[in-house]
């Protein structure tokens, strides 16, 4: 008989059982792991702790205290600058995204800001506005990627004129900055660094090459620059699609809890879901479980996909819809209406394997998360 | 030569020209649209506007007055119906998440909630907290998608408690509520609609099966119902593979912009993008668009995904990166930084095609949309 009539098991008093918890303790371990793979003393890279995207979906808020032994935090735009220093956030603040229009300059009220230039015209308007606050800048490579940036033959002309911008107080520092397209390989770097190298032969500033894959398998390199800014593995994942954040000694900063809250026995042949995208070969019991690809669980994960229910490890079925999916008790027979369900981030299912299986990344999933998932904070942070 | 040093066209002054832009007035058409196909006299059918996700991504606060011509709203939990009753809605609303624990009868604190029932625990629980607004509650039927609700040999005990329960008072009115899990298809519902009234068969109370897909394909079974409740029509996209929504006389209620950020010229051979994932050709120009799957564009859309530039159909070029996208410059030779991008929802360039790209539905991409990204009200309604 088809449990239907279960007993509740209440976890909380949460109208909606769904919830993210954020763990800024593995954010501060995860930081401290980085710094140990960097050589130590007064020539050690300083670091950018990567911020943007509120924190990987994390929320800057709620991962800044387990930030303080950063170096500068890095985000995308201005605005996002502006709301860190109202968290108190007092260190510099590298900003990517730079300057979308003149109008930009209006934002940069702040000290220490270090503002990344991607194309000519960003030095004008600097030229046109000067600023209480000189912003340090970067100049984008193009790099290997070709998005934004430079490329090698305008590069130096580019240099010229911010040095000059630099020389008349309207800016500080010219640094140059690069990002590889394939720092998650072996052998990813080494061209993509050279080209980068011969093109600021001879030009004074400091260097910032290396995001987490680079700092992790490219460490050398790494070690050769003033600044590196990872951002995927400060919240716990790993870059790299053959080794895991357990074995790089990672730990996931995010977790994705539900609950079961309906038990369906499906006859053999009977669909599950829309289109009935999976059909039960037997009878099985099936569980509901509230979270759907509009609470940022990935549409495209496939029957199969790993699910944790009551701690046991069992499956997706069928199409995720926009609020919920079903899952295979088959493992966990137990399980009544209220078990505890896990989606990501705990012992036994990392984030990476269930974005693998959705043919995504883990920092796809973290951001994707929607502002109906309520986050609670975890860890010791939590009894604070 | 590159055009790096091209003139810069503001479009506003916000800090990252990537914006949604929301139509009301579209969301009125297409209720007005949907209401037409539906038979119109005292046994029309009702009809719920469903708007749980925050209303499919396009923001409730935003769209709440191009629905009041609806008899009704439709949410998800009971949160969410306490938000439209904030924003001013005074009329019914159904709640299809109802209750997840005894202590959700505290959020239930308002008149004429309509609640899905999914399993028996659900009317004991109300059965031990009296309500000063004894909700109306409609028994889910599992029909053939199988997520939640009572099984064909559940049903009927499910029913006579819950008639039990509105003889008390402890409850209102008792109705049917079926959810198809093919109504897209054209012989989709026939087999599980008959399932579900041989089920209900002799069993007063109103009965409500159909979505915006059922509504639309099978308009008689429609109009054999006493309330309809369509979603992703109302905002505009087609729940059909075959039929576009302009096809249907729906108008697109979320478009997606940007603009040009960056332009490079890559070399035949080189890579563009993460992985290299995209390998030029020949000699090719190619724009970065400030949009990323960090603010909810997807991560799947594979080169080729079109893109609109200045007006101008292009595509996609590699990965989608976390805070921006390439695109092919080739078909509009003339764009400089700063050109208008469209991303979806506009004339020539459908959400329901780009989602295809990705290899999922509108629903997905809307609802995914980032807080990150600001929405500004459009149409008749901004005016206001």
């Amino acid at each position: 008989m088809p449990p239907v009539n279960a007993p509740y098991r209440p976890e909380g008093l949460t109208a909606r059982p769904l919830h993210a918890r954020i763990h800024p303790d593995a954010v501060a371990h995860n930081l401290a792991r980085l710094r140990a793979a960097l050589p130590a003393g007064p020539a050690a890279p300083r670091l950018w702790a990567t911020v943007k995207a509120d924190a990987y979906g994390h929320g800057v808020s709620r991962v800044l205290s387990a930030l303080r032994g950063a170096d500068g935090l890095a985000v995308l735009h201005l605005d996002e600058a502006r709301a860190c220093r109202r968290l108190g956030w007092e260190g510099p603040i590298l900003v990517y995204g730079g300057l979308y229009s003149p109008a930009d300059a209006l934002l940069m009220d702040t000290p220490d800001l270090h503002l990344v230039i991607t194309h000519a015209a960003q030095l004008d308007w600097l030229a046109q506005a000067p600023l209480a606050h000189p912003p340090a800048i970067w100049l984008r490579f193009a790099g290997d990627i070709h998005h934004t940036g430079f490329s090698a033959t305008a590069y130096r002309a580019a240099y010229d004129a911010a040095r000059a911008l630099s020389r008349r107080g309207v800016i500080g520092d010219v640094g140059h900055l690069n990002h590889y397209a394939r720092a998650d390989e072996p052998d990813g770097v080494g061209d993509a660094d050279k080209v980068f190298r011969d093109t600021i032969a001879g030009l004074p500033g400091p260097v910032s090459t290396s995001n987490s894959a680079a700092l992790l398998k490219h460490g050398a390199r790494a070690a050769d620059t003033q600044w590196v800014r990872p951002g995927l593995a400060l919240y716990g994942a790993s870059p790299f699609a053959d080794t895991s954040a357990a074995q790089l000694g990672l730990r996931p900063a995010m977790s994705l809890h539900s609950q079961v809250v309906g038990i369906q026995r499906v006859a053999a042949g009977a669909g599950v879901g829309y289109g009935g995208a999976f059909s039960a070969p037997e009878i099985m019991d099936v569980g509901i479980v509230t979270c759907g690809y509009a609470d940022g669980y990935p549409r495209h994960a496939p029957t199969g996909t790993p699910v944790l229910v009551d701690g046991v490890r069992t499956r997706l079925l069928g199409r995720v819809s926009m609020d919920m999916m079903a899952v295979d008790l088959g493992p966990v027979p137990h399980a009544l209406i209220g078990a505890p369900v896990t989606l990501w981030g705990a012992d036994g299912l990392a984030v990476e394997e269930v974005a693998a299986s959705a043919g995504t990344i883990a920092a796809d999933l973290w951001t994707s998360l929607s502002a109906r998932v309520p986050a609670h904070l975890a860890g010791a942070a939590a009894a604070r």
